[in-house]
């Protein structure tokens, strides 16, 4: 076999309390890489549909990671991207993870599997690092592995993943305004006082114990944060109306996916989660923005290939 | 019934990583509280026995607790106090909210049970602040419900309790040694570093995720902490020989219970936790030090009347 397509799911960081810890999956949006292979020992970046990405293979999210991952298994094979993405850059919804971790997920299925999908993390982690410029798993994961995924150590890498309740369903409201990560990064504080560390441990234990108990009581009150929202909330427009229309409908967990702008919404049924969508988007309307709505399951496969 | 005695058991808070929010009940040792309605209004402290306790019923945690749930409930009603204690005060084992969750609890009953066992948290609490200086239920809670607690939010007070796996054993290590719980606190950081903070909420979700899936491995590695632990682990004469001992012994989770000296060792079967206990005594013995070694499940119970 010499080309393959893989999709490689868009995901939500952080999950409210779970700053730099917890990614899950979602469905229906992500990335469509077709990886051909070459004769050479080149890495060529074909293609991209949907956004603007480098050409340039040393400053491709995907060609980086593919290269640390060929580097490894010491060979010097040659593949040609197509990245077709379905989210922008810069939404919150982990694109970079994304295409990083389709690129490699799918050369090592080109390569015949030589490693597992879970070791395949540090290199899909690779791109992500060249992208965030900093080194982080919590989009990587959920990207490359599906499911709701815990990032307990990152030296050495440790990473787990806790089931979720059948019924959850997801809400993402992506509003088109920029937010650059390392300006989202620069607002937040450097140290936490230690009630405020310990309210938001104490959170995550209540989202953790949640999912394992469908308690959505408990996953309500507990998907909060004391570090990021209060100040990221401000690059996004109509934040705090949307929460307040999240929780008059009966959303059960609502905070900023990743850097945002995007932010997700839990719901426990279809109905409540499709009685918000026309009040959001007269809001949107209303301030100016585009707006994407996509609603999903947790995304329990990762990446996975489709051709 | 004009008398009634109960059973309040001790407890181990923070339980490495949760730090003022996680806390379990253990079995066998704790307070006896035989408790008498009196004729007069007055709330007596009889006799104390196992530990020289405060006379004076302004004093004293069990009658500060009871006195404030009186006081809620609306009623004069006069009680005599004997407060039989199996473990000293200032172990790191929950003293101050054993005797005051019994004697609330037993008081409770005597009344004919106005408030649920839930409802006298906050009044165990007036009495765990008398002794401790500050607002805490992390013993309090498993003191009085049993089970392992996690205090997710103190305003408005709000505790929710995990599973525990059936085969789960701790040992309980208590050297003779003061560790005044004022001076534990005054080594404390103020705050946190970012990076630490999020170490710390990683293991509290491992913690959380180990105890409804059984995973003992991650149980092992989760127990641990960036706060306590480096500083008040210098207070314990031995503290880094116990850990060694432990971790070669098969602990699946060792660390500091509350603010020490009592140090916890979680295990999964009987035969390596008993086969530990000979060498931690010879340490002791060699340390020069009075030793307590108590093995025990996690109890479920929580405070009981015995008669």
């Amino acid at each position: 076999m010499d080309q393959i397509t893989v999709f490689s799911p868009a995901s939500v960081a952080n999950v409210g309390c779970g700053y730099d810890t917890f990614g899950f999956a979602i469905e229906g949006i992500g990335d469509f890489i077709t990886i051909c292979k070459r004769s050479d020992d080149q890495l060529v970046i074909e293609q991209s549909k949907g956004a603007i990405l480098p050409n340039n293979p040393k400053e491709n999210v995907a060609s980086i990671a593919v290269e640390s991952y060929l580097k490894h298994i010491n060979s010097n094979a040659g593949f040609s991207f197509t990245i077709t993405k379905s989210f922008k850059p810069g939404s919150g919804l982990g694109s970079s993870a994304s295409s990083a971790a389709g690129a490699v997920f799918g050369v090592n299925h080109l390569m015949g599997n030589p490693l597992s999908t879970r070791d395949l993390l540090p290199f899909v982690m690779e791109g992500e690092a060249f992208a965030s410029k900093s080194y982080h798993a919590d989009n990587v994961a959920p990207a490359l592995m599906g499911g709701f995924n815990v990032v307990r150590s990152y030296e050495p890498l440790d990473i787990f993943q806790v089931p979720t309740p059948n019924d959850l369903r997801v809400l993402i409201i992506f509003p088109d305004v920029e937010v650059k990560t390392s300006e989202a990064k620069a607002l937040l504080p450097k140290t936490l006082s230690i009630p405020d560390a310990r309210n938001q441990w104490a959170n995550v234990a209540g989202v953790i114990s949640a999912l394992y108990s469908s308690d959505y009581n408990l996953l309500k009150k507990s998907v909060s944060d004391v570090i990021a929202e209060p100040v990221r909330k401000k690059l996004i427009p109509g934040y705090e109306e949307v929460k307040r229309m999240m929780c008059e409908h009966g959303s059960v967990g609502f905070n900023i996916s990743g850097s945002g702008p995007s932010m997700f919404s839990f719901f426990r049924n279809e109905q409540e989660m499709e009685s918000v969508k026309p009040k959001v988007q007269a809001l949107y309307q209303k301030l100016g923005h585009e707006l994407m709505l996509h609603t999903s399951k947790i995304n329990h496969h990762g990446s996975i290939i489709i051709s």
